[in-house]
């Protein structure tokens, strides 16, 4: 069994599940941090910012500083600035998105626009969407932050980032880039942020349509574990397995 | 060349663009009336109720009564009561839709919906669109009053309906029944509504997209008119051609 120097670590379903922390997820991010390898924990969730994630997570009991959160829409503006140091940027989101963009140095914009940015937005309108169009139709790049069609909430399957994304795509023809799991672009800005390499870095998480594949797509090895969105009697239908599985986050304790 | 003894007459870009009238409409319709020849107004717009359209035809000087007048939203109210007397309906939509539902003796409804019925909703909200997801999910047939995915305005192409309903069905994974241009149901209830048969009816329009191809699928003979949204000189691009084109209005009174 290979070791591994630095673990990017998904969050729901796999270090919680709404406001209850999974079974050993604290222990898991200890024995991390006793070990000093270095970790990250990798959210799809473009809405909050990482002092928000961190502290849930310290709520929680699970050992977190806000340098060890990376999103979707951290991901996003650090692929913008690749490009463009600094952007203007129509921005259909809530805070996490805004605050992410900013603190690359970018600009957020109205008119005019290199990028069009969307992600989660509870207070979408049909103007935003209107003005998301017209610019991406007048030329400017078009970035979503996750494809999630649906959100598990205590009502049901809520609509997702992916789904209010369409509206642009559809509308316009144009497909945006996705930053999230399972694209490759949330993986490649992760380890940059951590100064890691694919080879010796562990993807951990519970969801095999982004977790999983986003660690098969980037070629990183994969730990999935079964207390989120994704049940062991899925296991013998994955096209591709994960490089290890486990039930529980403690069976893997000894490997770190 | 055959007589016609019944018109079915799309309106933006066959009528009027934007609030001015298009040339000749006026005197087409008069012709009609002159012959005592029955016509139905026929529009993919869900938004307005046939009072509202029959006005703003008189303001222009093209005559009209609100009976003359079929919206999508009418074809869907319609084709829900052949299978459901008194459904109760979540909507997503403005004014035309609701009137059309309750015209038709439905219910509008938050919960335990038979039919959820999507139509171009300037006010959407994030709630809408989950009330709307969670329906969907809990058995309720999904309809869509059209699937136009582009609105041209003065600004530029802005979302349209099809482009809103996107949301529910990616989110979904359901896909609705369209009710407007191209599809058949709009055409079927609007013949209904006539008393006509399709075999002598004539569908009048502009846009290849919706209107040619809604006669083509419905089997109705069409009258192209280059006034509108599809321009001529992409006439030799269509894969099956309109029964009949002009360029204005005028070349057709003879027939009439």
């Amino acid at each position: 069994m290979k070791n591994y120097d630095a673990y990017l670590i998904d969050l729901d379903g796999t270090m919680y599940r709404g406001d209850e922390p999974v079974p050993f997820a604290s222990a898991f991010v200890e024995k991390l941090a006793k070990k000093r390898i270095p970790y990250l924990f990798l959210t799809n969730n473009s809405s909050k910012t990482p002092q928000q994630v961190s502290s849930k997570l310290e709520d929680m009991g699970i050992r977190s500083q806000p340098e060890q959160v990376f999103t979707t829409s951290m991901a996003a503006a650090k692929y913008i600035k690749q490009q463009n140091a600094e952007a203007r940027c129509y921005v259909i989101g809530e805070d996490g998105l805004f605050d992410a963009l900013e603190k690359e140095g970018h600009q957020i914009a109205e008119n005019d626009c290199d990028f069009v940015v969307v992600g989660m937005d509870r207070k979408i309108t049909y103007e935003k969407l209107s003005k998301a169009c017209l610019e991406v139709r007048n030329g400017a790049e078009f970035l979503s932050t996750n494809g999630d069609v649906a959100i598990p909430t205590e009502r049901g399957l809520e609509p997702g980032n992916g789904a209010l994304t369409s509206v642009i795509s559809v509308s316009t023809g144009k497909k945006p880039v996705f930053i999230g799991k399972p694209e490759s672009v949330i993986m490649d800005q992760a380890l940059e942020e951590l100064g890691a390499i694919k080879e010796s870095t562990l993807m951990v998480g519970d969801n095999y349509d982004t977790d999983i594949l986003a660690g098969i797509h980037a070629g990183i090895d994969t730990l999935m574990v079964f207390t989120g969105v994704t049940p062991y009697d899925h296991y013998a239908t994955f096209p591709e397995k994960p490089t290890y599985h486990v039930h529980y986050l403690n069976e893997w304790l000894a490997h770190i």
